[in-house]
């Protein structure tokens, strides 16, 4: 048994990966979504949860999934008990994102129209600080240049793209007269200035409670709170993300 | 926006705790649930998905839960893209299950039976590198003193245990003649050589598929396979793990 743990920590994929390269293209119906993530950890990377509610739902939605994670270092590492940077130490994003991914994540600089019908951009701090320079440039960010592209080219081309938490400000940075949502106003909601921001970029920004979700039909864009609302109820958080994944779904129908 | 992310980083939490923390001893109905991680990623730690699954079921349920894990160095670090230990490279558990927790996790040595009515322990290497030796010792394994203490404490005094994936070594180890299920046998279950281990130390092993659960009411156990299934399913581990949350919230009624 220690001898099969090890050899499995050393193989990279599953002896049933091709398996599922052919059943996957045998069920064309299924819809070809990427999940981008940006780390492991909602102080400088994915948060977890989210991430891991929108690869439940759209597995159970029947989409064929790959998670995506641009190749750059972390902004920086933060001891998620002190909640504090960590000084000298650094982390690969690509490497972090795949503690969620199991493993099995690509560069996003391989993520184009010819490889899924749509997007997928989890929260997390990793969205303001790896995906863009929200979290230290407020309105004057800009967006991580891949990012920028995959964001601009699924957009340009009609192609829904679902974005929760903070990382709908990359959509009302990129995508002029963007609806989205970036939570609502009031005690449980520490990152309301966000709304801010994105409205002075020229953004429509609605106020949703965490069990909401914002649809621009237009722009095809999917939004809802997540975590943006401070809770330990992480249930209401999957539900949001669920109707997320759902709305993202039917434009896909 | 910026300063305001930047002073969240730096907090260490919420300022609604304080008002949780009354709600929940106002609120004598819910079930106090330990959930004890090992690191944050499947091939070192615990495995995101099912932690996250866990939180979710347990808070659709209503129980007042607390992370915990142990405050020891990880066996080691792996590249999740490589799926290779990293040479030179040290992380603690706690802080890095402090990415599950989104912050808020206990040294494990400080839970007790006065802070919680039942425990659950995800599944994920951690398991069998941080939580026990069975990744490199398998059969002669030994369980990390803190788990050990914890879980012999919480069976002798009769409160329910929930184990998922590899976690539930821990209970066949350590009670004797646990009823455990370790998943099943064929293509997609490359770790059953586990189960003839388990059945080494006399343990009662249970052959269950994924969407099963594994209910021993003498040791008052709760076990299901979880990712011992090799799946891109997420759904089906997340309801396995939901069925296991369920059996354990019905033995505390």
């Amino acid at each position: 048994m220690a001898l099969q743990l090890a050899s499995f920590v050393l193989r990279r994929q599953s002896p049933l990966a091709g398996l599922r390269l052919l059943s996957s293209s045998a069920a064309m119906a299924s819809p070809k979504v990427a999940v981008v993530l940006s780390g492991c950890g909602v102080y400088d990377g994915t948060e977890v949860h989210e991430a891991s509610a929108c690869l439940v739902h759209l597995s159970r939605a029947g989409a064929d999934v790959q998670c995506y994670a641009p190749d750059v270092k972390q902004m920086h590492v933060v001891d998620h008990v002190k909640g504090q940077p960590v000084e000298g130490e650094s982390r690969g994003v690509l490497q972090e994102s795949a503690r969620i991914a199991r493993g099995d994540v690509r560069d996003l600089s391989t993520l184009d129209l010819s490889q899924a019908d749509a997007v997928v951009f989890p929260g997390g701090f990793g969205a303001a600080k790896n995906l863009s320079t929200f979290g230290t440039e407020g309105a004057a960010m800009s967006v991580q240049p891949e990012a920028e592209r995959v964001l601009k080219e699924f957009h340009a081309a009609g192609r829904p793209v679902a974005l929760c938490c903070i990382a709908p400000v990359l959509a009302a940075r990129l995508v002029p007269g963007a609806r989205v949502t970036l939570g609502a106003s009031g005690p449980q909601w520490p990152y309301a200035g966000s709304q801010e921001a994105a409205s002075g970029w020229g953004a429509d920004v609605q106020q949703c409670h965490v069990d909401e979700v914002c649809v621009d039909e237009k722009n095809r864009l999917v939004t809802t709170p997540a975590f943006m609302y401070d809770t330990k109820e992480f249930h209401r958080v999957f539900d949001g993300v669920g109707k997320m994944i759902g709305e993202l779904i039917k434009m896909l129908k």
